[in-house]
């Protein structure tokens, strides 16, 4: 941790943020320049947050250099984190595919979604049964019902499941049926509900919120890590800025970035993160290319009749289309889909 | 509704989103041009969702004419609504002022806060009990005996209370001791709280989200409408930009075009929105020429202690010289404080 | 300037980083800490790019200490630019009004707004001759015929003007009739035009760009006046970003940004900054209570005509009843209009 | 195009639009709803600017059929545009690889990289001789000497070249060197310099802004190709937005876009738009994935001592590599390089 004091900082005012620091465990090193004095803090434990110090009579700017996250991060764990569900392991040369209606209707359309994603290769089943929809007049999902119709699809096919979770109250139940715990890109801090993923024993796929950066995702990841639940899988999924041609931009460089950082594998979602079904096919190849280790795809049979997210939704047989092509583009980078 | 063909739309395709929009009672209007079609959608009850038609074989464009939400917008209700809470209306021509430190930390900072605040004429207390942060290492707050020092604080100054809710569980308690329950910027869009506010009968202070369209905004506080509670105060606190001089950017536009748009009353939070205690009075002040009905405010009595945000955290000296230049601007735009 | 090595940064990578900036005539500070070691350097002249440095073997981190900017900075010059225009001062305590139209379109449309807007108390008269326009297929301006209509309009009415130049070879001529030559926003960073600039001896008022950072910003500005051309006048005008409602978002917090890092005056546009009339006496009034120096409005006699921008035109009616409110505002904030 | 009437439109409001738009040719269809009265506008020539009704009386929302880009777009020409450059052919199924340092220093740098990058199977030089910087203290380039030693690197290696032009008055000199003319994302709306490079015979490359939308990027190359010349190709190069990790995001969704929208060929710089060389090799390898038509990356023979943007670019050797990758995954999506 370094702190600038501006040019007209007196002694005393350095002396204070000096003794502030040695308090923490910090050794201290002093730079006297013409212009300013920088202090460089080394060594402490868990530094003071930077607000603290920046709030500080004579304190121009104070600079972290250590992330501010721990237990995501390479430096704590330098190996890859491998998650297992069911027979299946996220994180390792195979690239995993999860595909399925944006929310569970009924049973024939999931039950047929199943069947076809299955056969053209698919690995995870995904589907809302608790939907988070911006308009309290659109249709909110099944409910248990959905998460019912979910684990027989699951029963029929073998194909782990993933549904959304959207409150604290509703993990438990939710944790009962499905495989791996969605948190929603609205919801990445939702800090309550980190918590109680937090508290569970079974993998969460965090999403990327719309405004939020890499580090405040990693930040969001450390809540769930620090209560005990390491299976974490990262999604990133478009985020939101001035482009108003596609409904988020979606920002494949996070996926290099999150595993420079981390060791957290790290999931694609081309369907949100366009909001249109001719650009997913494009976008998933070059999701794996970048070197996703999973892309989740909104399927649906008949998609002008769907209750939610229709226009990013892939036919049958487009994603039987895209599953070859992406067989290519993984080999191409040394993977196997 | 307006739904435009793509050139070469076959009469099929055509007849197929005519039939569709007739299903939902409306009354369709045909226009055949050179290059392209376009159907009139005028007259039905509520529309489909835009998506469910986007995706119909033929259509390239489909254009809402009607606003999504209903019960917030000035169509349903003219007047302005003017929110009671003890002896303090919010919404008429009197500019309420919220002041208080970011977290309650212990009795003797929330009272001296709470004294000094009150005699510089704030009209409600603002603190935090539950507290979202971005580490999970950082000071979470004190939960109830927070609420309960608020609560305190009250019963001493007169001063109404305004405190966080962070999940659906905690409305039932936290509505116990506040006067106006308030919904963070990172929970704009955590619907299952938002339908949990609908069902109380308190006051609500809605924060727009970091990536809150203005739009999304309104369609949060519809969700609160739509489950019988009116009570809404909408609050600008910053959205997230790509410019990082400030820590959010205070979208003070948002106050004339939610006032142009709803009939909730709209408040602005410039502590959260600059996070600089030396912006806070400029764009206080803004606020208020800008046509807000009330602004919020950080004091902490020694910002450099703060458990949180120290450095957005006006004095308490700092507040009363503010509150002297916040009256002349008031008396400027034809309202008192 | 500090230096963050990476964590197994070896003995010959952290030497080579302090030879390079000892090269500088840096003074350099070691700090060895259990996980990372730190350099700190002190008293140079003009630091390497942070780049060269970032790209060494072994670095993580480069922490600039010192803003780049130096001329445009306070710390170069604490009190604040008075600039003359005619017998005018922008920057003093009096607020400065420019108006006019988006686009000199004919010689009655300009001399009817002049004089009303001169009549309303305006001090400068704002109009485009040489006009940036998105498509190719609109209305360009009247080029040289427009100039001439504007000194025109300055001989009858004595207010000074401000009119766009878009090109290095335009710089000479527009000069010849305008008092303030204006940069557009979407020339920010044109440099060759910055520098173009900086060798004429005309003030400038430098629009801030629809992505441009208040460093670079200011940073556009330092080109002026390190080319001899020290009368810079700072103009906010709305940035891009996601939201819809509004066509720019004003950022009025950068105005007392500005204004603390910097000596040059600054006006704010809220016309180009809301693109919307209904918008722009809010804003206005906010912008003065945020300390602007200065604002710029357009006004047309009659906007449905308007040949560009109309919808965030003020009549001279609207223009009138604004001056007055901003009077009060202004005199609430201690200055004049 | 179609006007929204508001919901308490005087007929002479109504009658008013109507009889504007039957002046630009159109022939005019009327919805009349409970609520709000719709205008559609079929079959006219050149619309009015959606601005110049969206401020008459009584109108409440004006939209736009057809996009404003009338030659770029894939309906005014369906077959893709292939672009000659000597003996290399941009646009069809060959992916083209431009390669070279930001900014020409002196012969050997460049020589040496010219040799490199051949080696390794590029098509085309790239390389700064004018060179935008934000800092007017930075390295500014070499000039017309810098383009001499480009024109010496071609004669030796057969490389065509491409290279930044700044202003209109510099186009007939850099013409005379370079084989594509590039214009820089900070001038994607320097609309003179767009103008200029329509009149000069040879191919443009054409960087999207920082804050430039698609569709604003598609009518700058409208400009260049409005003034007959028909040689553009896009070229992606990041966006500006919240996430600072890296220096811009790279919008690889721009690809597919552009392409559906316009026959122009698109290219993607991954090495500005990530601004780190341990992304290029990822983001390149998606950017061919995604559709691109070529790629430009920044090579150094020692990044460490390069005087514009070390710390983004690749050593000939990781080039060499990531070469090899790119024929893999060319190879995958049915292309070769």
């Amino acid at each position: 941790m370094i702190v600038v004091m501006a040019p007209r900082a007196t002694p005393e005012e350095i002396a204070a943020v000096r003794e502030k620091l040695e308090k923490f465990g910090f050794e201290m090193h002093l730079s006297q320049g013409v212009e300013r004095t920088i202090l460089g803090a080394v060594g402490g434990k868990r530094p003071p947050e930077t607000a603290a110090l920046e709030v500080m009579a004579g304190v121009e700017k104070v600079v972290r250099i250590l992330q501010p996250f721990k237990l995501v991060s390479k430096e704590f764990k330098s190996e890859p984190t491998v998650i297992k569900v069911r027979n299946l392991e996220i994180g390792n040369s195979r690239v995993v595919v999860g595909a399925g209606p944006c929310v569970v209707e009924n049973r024939d359309q999931l039950l047929e979604v199943a069947r076809r994603v299955q056969a053209a290769g698919a690995n995870l089943l995904r589907g809302g049964a608790f939907k988070p929809r911006t308009s309290p007049y659109s249709f909110q999902g099944l409910g248990e019902e959905g998460l019912k119709l979910l684990a027989e699809a699951r029963e029929e096919t073998g194909l782990g499941i993933v549904t959304e979770v959207m409150e604290p109250g509703q993990v438990e139940l939710v944790a009962e049926y499905t495989d791996i715990l969605q948190l929603g890109a609205r919801n990445m801090q939702n800090f309550n509900l980190l918590k109680a993923l937090g508290a569970v024993r079974k993998p969460v796929l965090l999403k990327r919120g719309l405004s939020g950066t890499i580090q405040e995702w990693l930040m969001a990841a450390e809540y769930i890590l620090s209560g005990g639940n390491y299976e974490v899988i990262l999604c990133e999924r478009g985020i939101r800025t001035f482009e108003t041609a596609t409904r988020n931009t979606l920002d494949l460089s996070a996926v290099p970035v999150a595993k420079q950082l981390s060791h957290l594998p790290v999931m694609v979602d081309p369907s949100h993160g366009t909001g249109d079904w001719k650009l997913v096919a494009p976008m998933s190849k070059a999701a794996v290319a970048a070197g996703a280790d999973g892309i989740l795809i909104e399927v649906h049979p008949r998609p002008e009749e769907a209750l939610s997210d229709g226009p990013q939704s892939l036919t049958p047989g487009r994603f039987d289309n895209l599953m070859d092509e992406l067989r290519s583009v993984a080999a191409a980078v040394g993977r196997q889909i």
